[in-house]
């Protein structure tokens, strides 16, 4: 097997208005029904990241106060075995003229590819009571008041 | 850019116990400080979906009472054009002597290739109030109560 991802789409940031991802046509008809969820998780492949020696770094510190040097899997870091990035975005609005998926924000930099999009479950992608290391409990915010 | 995933681990799900990660031992040093968090998003390449057909379908009718046709992008399916699955998934413990991370459950089968794992961070990755579509509000709620 050779684990090959397919690129669905591309991130596009204009200075003067929202993120968007642009699907590729061939892949429109799989955003049906996108617009009754209110926000999707974005798998991307983390531009300029997928090297042998990002590969191959499987520790960092994270940039936080007091942090500790933590694993590939133990943070976010964009160098890692597998260059896959991950987004919870809200999705603002869907442009099925020009096949485009409206988002408040993206930590993907400007034509990333996007690899995957699935819908946010709170069902299964929702965890109330989630614990982290003292380092992250400042991050701000997103989308929870807690 | 060949958008090439690595197995960074393999799923195993023995009748008797609780599900594990099998980390590669080469990939082990990317574990360090997972403990500190207790929660992980799994990312897995969907066992027996990697294949012209699976990839190609761009539309599927979830199973639940009264769903409507859905693209891959608004739904789980398991036939996408990345086979790529996401578990949000509790870690239980994580055993250094044989290189297993244990987790509570996940939703892939027994031997299914992981190729990457991030820490749950609520501040990003934590929806207080997504919307989803009629078909989907009454999943059960693994990690939340509302």
């Amino acid at each position: 097997m050779d684990l090959t991802a397919t690129k669905v789409g591309q991130v596009q940031k204009p200075d003067d208005g929202d993120a968007f991802i642009v699907i590729d046509p061939k892949f429109w008809d799989a955003v049906l029904q996108i617009d009754k969820f209110s926000h999707i998780i974005v798998l991307w492949w983390i531009d300029g990241r997928d090297n042998a020696d990002d590969r191959a770094r499987l520790q960092s510190t994270p940039p936080k106060p007091n942090a500790e040097l933590s694993g590939a899997f133990a943070c976010r870091s964009p160098a890692r075995p597998t260059p896959i990035g991950l987004s919870v975005v809200r999705l603002l609005r869907v442009d099925n003229q020009r096949k485009r998926l409206y988002l408040d924000r993206i930590d993907a930099r400007d034509l990333t590819y996007v690899v995957d999009i699935k819908p946010y479950m709170p069902s299964s992608d929702k965890v109330d009571d989630a614990r982290v290391p003292e380092w992250f409990k400042d991050n701000h915010a997103y989308y929870t008041s807690c």
